[in-house]
């Protein structure tokens, strides 16, 4: 990897991949970005971003942009931000791009996603990345940065090495504070208490956070999803302390009305990352016999709203009984 | 009663009340509806209903139509439609009607209706109906009837009498099919295995029953909630065959895409009728000791649903994190 003129590919320029793109490209780096049905929007009018830290345009002419992964050209760091139910495409889209030492590192939700990676391009090469951010992609290239933004890093395969700092300083030098993970597992399954109650409940339930925090019935849902997590993960040697869950409930609070991004999937009719973030750690929880009777129920019921959204079930039909 | 020429107060002309009522004014009955919303629209325009068995009009010149109970003379039936969670404007709604032996028929879903009633006016006016039909209020005096209409009544403190029989006349001149149940409490149990886990799952999971009962998850959620309903009647010593969760299973199957009428509350923002179906069967449970650990965390979702329903929390923010 070349730490002092790094060339960049991102994958997806949904709202993850097209905010922290559009901050690079505006720190001046090489940014590559493979884009699929926003592409004729950004070639005609480029990204407009709306942010908390300051508006910013870039014209198709300051951006680099694809819409075959043939025809990018090698780079020293792969970021991905598809969602993880399109990682089935990752082994077509990212070898091209690859140079001897190229980083890829994965912005994608849930847990598994860097050991797939290492299994198709080897450990060594693959970082995992976990965003705390409230972007909306308002529009085809059109992307509003509402709050937050800290992104936390770490290597797939052990400790931080120059490389990790290397990465972090490019976020850092595009406006987008950084932090270098010491063990990347820990981050993931911390991020996981957040996100399998509130991503969950929100888009089996349709409700946004402030609904689940605010009534409590609503926090014991949410709570005892997070007991669960954190019994899997302490299962995993991952010790998470349970102080964190009031920790993370008053956090939320202060956030007012999120819409998680599955709810915000389930809403736009689009596939829900029900394995990344619910299956896969399902799996680690009944290999490790941690009991996760509230965690499989939501799992079921999204299972049913992912079929639904996968078989395009109208949810129209007006009817009574 | 004055079997031969009764007269009919109908409370709430949403579609159970509107339908049932313009059929019985179709039939020749004398029937006075109390409306609240819709009184300017059905005094304008009458009632116009679509059904499945001939469509037809009633002009307002054809009915008697009322925005006060004081104004509504005493009659020999009143038969309540609306939503449960009215039920505390009866005891101001209903005296005004009533003569020495008037009835008062509940058409409302859920549980204790009838003994709230009973509690205030005396047992012995009371009826029990259950309606399986699927009608829609598509506005104002505007009804669609869908499909089935069956009605099924009964007494709240014994056998059918002749005054039951006389109800289910009523019903059945006015081309709606309707059986007398020799035991009111075995027709709620029955019609609550099926409106808790469609009315409750729809309702907090905004899915039509199709997306239900087509999924192997969400015939495990539907049939865990029909079990534990069965064991709560059980308990009362209503004896449910368990056969009747693949029967009920099996003919949701063949409903299609229905909405059930709390999963159309929910999204047209409608407080729930929450106590009615879920909190007094679940009080019931708890009395007699029964384990409903499905029902709870149902009941559960279904409080924090209905909490930002009745709050009017804005579920539009768009975010995601």
């Amino acid at each position: 990897m070349d730490f002092a003129r790094p060339s960049i590919a991102i994958l997806g320029a949904g709202a993850v991949g097209g905010y922290y793109g559009a901050r690079m490209v505006q720190a001046g780096y090489e940014v590559h970005f493979l884009l699929r049905s926003d592409y004729e929007a950004v070639a005609r009018d480029g990204f407009a971003v709306q942010s908390r830290d300051g508006d910013f345009h870039l014209s198709p002419g300051q951006l680099h942009i694809y819409k075959d992964a043939k025809d990018l050209p090698q780079v020293d760091l792969v970021i991905i931000a598809l969602k993880a139910t399109a990682n089935h495409l990752l082994p077509n889209l990212i070898p091209p791009l690859l140079k001897a030492d190229t980083a890829i590192l994965t912005l994608q939700n849930g847990l598994g996603n860097e050991a797939e990676l290492a299994g198709w391009f080897g450990g060594q090469r693959v970082m995992g990345g976990l965003a705390f951010v409230c972007i909306n992609r308002t529009g085809p290239g059109k992307i509003h940065h509402l709050e937050h933004g800290l992104v936390r890093i770490g290597e797939f395969s052990g400790p931080p090495t120059d490389r990790t700092y290397a990465v972090a300083g490019i976020f850092k030098k595009s406006t987008v504070p950084c932090e270098v993970l010491e063990s990347l597992e820990f981050g993931r399954w911390t991020k996981l208490v957040w996100n399998i109650p509130f991503n969950g409940l929100g888009a089996a339930m349709g409700l946004s956070t402030d609904a689940l925090v605010n009534h409590p019935a609503g926090r014991k849902l949410v709570t005892e999803l997070m007991e669960e997590v954190i019994q899997i993960a302490v299962s995993q040697g991952v010790m998470l302390p349970s102080g964190m869950i009031e920790e993370q409930i008053v956090k939320t609070q202060s956030m007012g009305a999120y819409r998680s991004s599955m709810q915000v999937d389930r809403e736009e009719g689009r596939e829900l990352e029900l394995e990344a973030i619910f299956g896969r750690p399902l799996e680690v929880a009944r290999r490790a016999g941690v009991k996760t009777g509230a965690l499989e129920k939501l799992y079921a019921m999204l299972a049913v709203v992912n079929a639904a959204l996968v078989s395009k079930v109208r949810f129209g039909v007006i009817d009574r009984i």
